[in-house]
């Protein structure tokens, strides 16, 4: 793995930007599809064999050129972020849920509409606790962000109030107040009704290893979106 | 969705279970190390979409027949767990880490040796911050109910000491202390040379919610593995 904060500046243009958020969008989407059929199908055990082998051959020829490792954050000349591998919100991530956060600047917020399904399950029929604190986290960061304090995950603090059916649900944080250089956000999920299951709040902060190797490679903090 | 707590008891056979985790764990190997290569290909636009074509053939194929919703849990007159689903630990579920959790029922500890990768960054060649509250929350639970106290996550607190770069990782968890219905874990992760990276604590609880509908439906409070 590289340095953690070796941000590439990249020679694309908005077009070529454009093109690969559609190309590898579309292939993202349709193997987020395939996770959720493997989970869920029924099909004889030939069948599932012969999917099996299929897959194997597309990896194969997925895995004739790749980057070496993670694929990181970069920069156009231009302004793009291409930060396609989030764990959450990465476009090119097929793990990614996906979530799309709006980032409200004026007032310090962020929020999230989005669909949880089969590959999201903890308890019978409800998110894992552990799905609603990953979606939490980048909600919440994103908040920080959008409050002018981009950073990372302090500490977390999660309350699971009443269950989360496996459906539409709704995430929304807010930066509450700033002490020194930590930002306290607060935030929750709710239900499609609006009703809400978990409340969270979180301090985040940029650490002093990322304030150093950000110093060390000439570089300013990186504003996450 | 289905009522949170109905869970079936299948009629299948010692084999029969071991054949469709082989098949089906087979299949969700080889759609995992697709995700990877997804996300980190450099072949050019046209393979891609060609790839894309045939991974939504694939899909069409499996999608012939699906349960309806999520997986649940099942279990069979064997006492076999068909909890292949999980959102951490599914078999069945590309998106799982996967995680094999070693419980120490005797200790009421929980342990588990992973690797992330790209999948799962959040900064660059870092852990998402996310990634490990969700592992976290897993083995969590899983100490909780390798302790005799199986439950639902109540409360959650991560304190985020260090930065986790991906790779190997280890996380563990035991239970602290027991007060009342709450039983109180705590747990760290750790990079490959032992190094705490994350430290948290955890409440765990059979919910109100939960409790009712096990009595409703006349069954036993589950023991998640």
């Amino acid at each position: 793995m590289g340095a953690p904060f070796n941000y590439d500046v990249l020679d694309l243009t908005d077009e070529q930007v454009d093109a690969e958020v559609r190309v590898f969008g579309a292939l993202t989407a349709a193997v987020r599809r395939l996770n959720e059929a493997t989970l869920r199908t029924t099909v004889d055990h030939a069948t599932v064999e012969e999917v099996r082998r299929q897959v194997e051959e597309l990896t194969a020829r997925l895995e004739k050129s790749m980057i070496p490792d993670n694929f990181g954050v970069s920069f156009t000349k231009g302004g793009r972020i291409r930060g396609y591998g989030n764990a959450v919100v990465g476009i090119r991530n097929p793990n990614a849920v996906p979530l799309t956060v709006v980032q409200d600047k004026v007032n310090g917020r962020a929020s999230a509409e989005f669909e949880l399904n089969a590959l999201h399950e903890g308890p019978p029929g409800q998110v894992h606790g552990g799905v609603v604190a990953l979606v939490l986290d980048q909600v919440f960061g994103e908040a920080a962000a959008a409050g002018g304090s981009p950073g990372m995950t302090g500490t977390l603090t999660l309350r699971y109030r009443l269950n989360t059916p496996l459906g539409p649900c709704s995430a929304e944080a807010w930066v509450d107040r700033r002490d020194g250089i930590k930002t306290i956000v607060k935030g929750e999920l709710r239900r499609a009704d609006g009703t809400v299951t978990v409340t969270a709040e979180g301090i985040f902060i940029l650490p002093r290893w990322a304030r150093e190797e950000i110093a060390k490679n000439g570089g300013t903090p990186p504003q996450f979106e």
